[in-house]
């Protein structure tokens, strides 16, 4: 890495959301999936930095620029009764790419996981993604091919919602 | 369902830690998991009903018998900007199974989700498990097949975590 760029991280801060937004969009694109991106600054300054954050944003640079974005929340095992890091994006412009940017994102997090006492870190991975799924295996993850998410929502659960009714007890 | 054991659900509290615990080893032996298991209940009481519970918990009854439990926490979308509800653990006892309390727990917590602006509710099964996939598919809910959950955890967290050096802008 070039030492007049050297790669630093800091936390995203309200004044972040239009980067953020651009680092989403950039993901979804990369990810051939930009047709479901329907996050506006408005609703990520909302849920991001208002009352109650419902993730937290890391932000990489190479010197004064911006290069990558990784952002998470805290999920749970029942099974280790300790709560985990659920990394849902990790993004890195591919202009900076191999220069362990990414890497870094995520020795950021497995710190933070550790500090927190949380046991492990999840993200998922798109089954063709290949030079991500090679980088995950050399970092020592383990793909868990056994289990398929399942996902409910606009009317299946709308229906759902409103289908029978709670004896509340 | 016989109406002299109708099917009621309530929120669990601290005193029913035993009971989490009861399930969550009935689940974990079912998916042939059960050496996976660490959690006591000192540890589930100090994660799901100490100062920040990591998640929360609903149990199932017919009658006053204790069936069936399902325990969420809130994730979060960044192409939506939207959080999500994420079912961790669902779980009815095999005597009590074909009553519709696993759709009852389910239906309760579609409509928690949207009660509190969640986009969608997602939840993982193992490849094996044939009839909890056939039932997800009847109540809609799609299978996220391209998608490959990694974990990264125990050793390879704790190398990640103190490999290379953070250098916080």
């Amino acid at each position: 890495m070039n030492p007049l760029n050297p790669l630093t991280i800091r936390k995203a801060t309200p004044a972040d959301v239009p980067l953020i937004l651009h680092f989403i969009r950039a993901l979804a694109d990369y990810e051939k999936l930009l047709d479901r991106v329907s996050a506006t600054e408005a609703t990520l300054l909302a849920t991001l930095f208002g009352e109650r954050p419902a993730a937290e944003t890391l932000l990489a640079y190479l010197g004064d620029q911006p290069v990558g974005f990784a952002l998470f929340f805290q999920n749970y095992s029942t099974f280790l009764a300790q709560p985990g890091i659920y990394l849902e994006d990790l993004y890195v412009n591919p202009d900076a790419r191999g220069h362990g940017v990414g890497l870094a994102l995520i020795q950021s997090i497995a710190k933070i996981a550790l500090d927190r006492g949380c046991a492990r870190m999840d993200w998922a991975v798109l089954d063709w993604n290949t030079p991500a799924i090679e980088f995950y295996r050399r970092i020592g993850a383990v793909p868990q091919t056994e289990w398929t998410v399942q996902r409910l929502m606009g009317e299946a659960l709308a229906k759902m919602a409103s289908s029978g009714q709670t004896v509340w007890r």
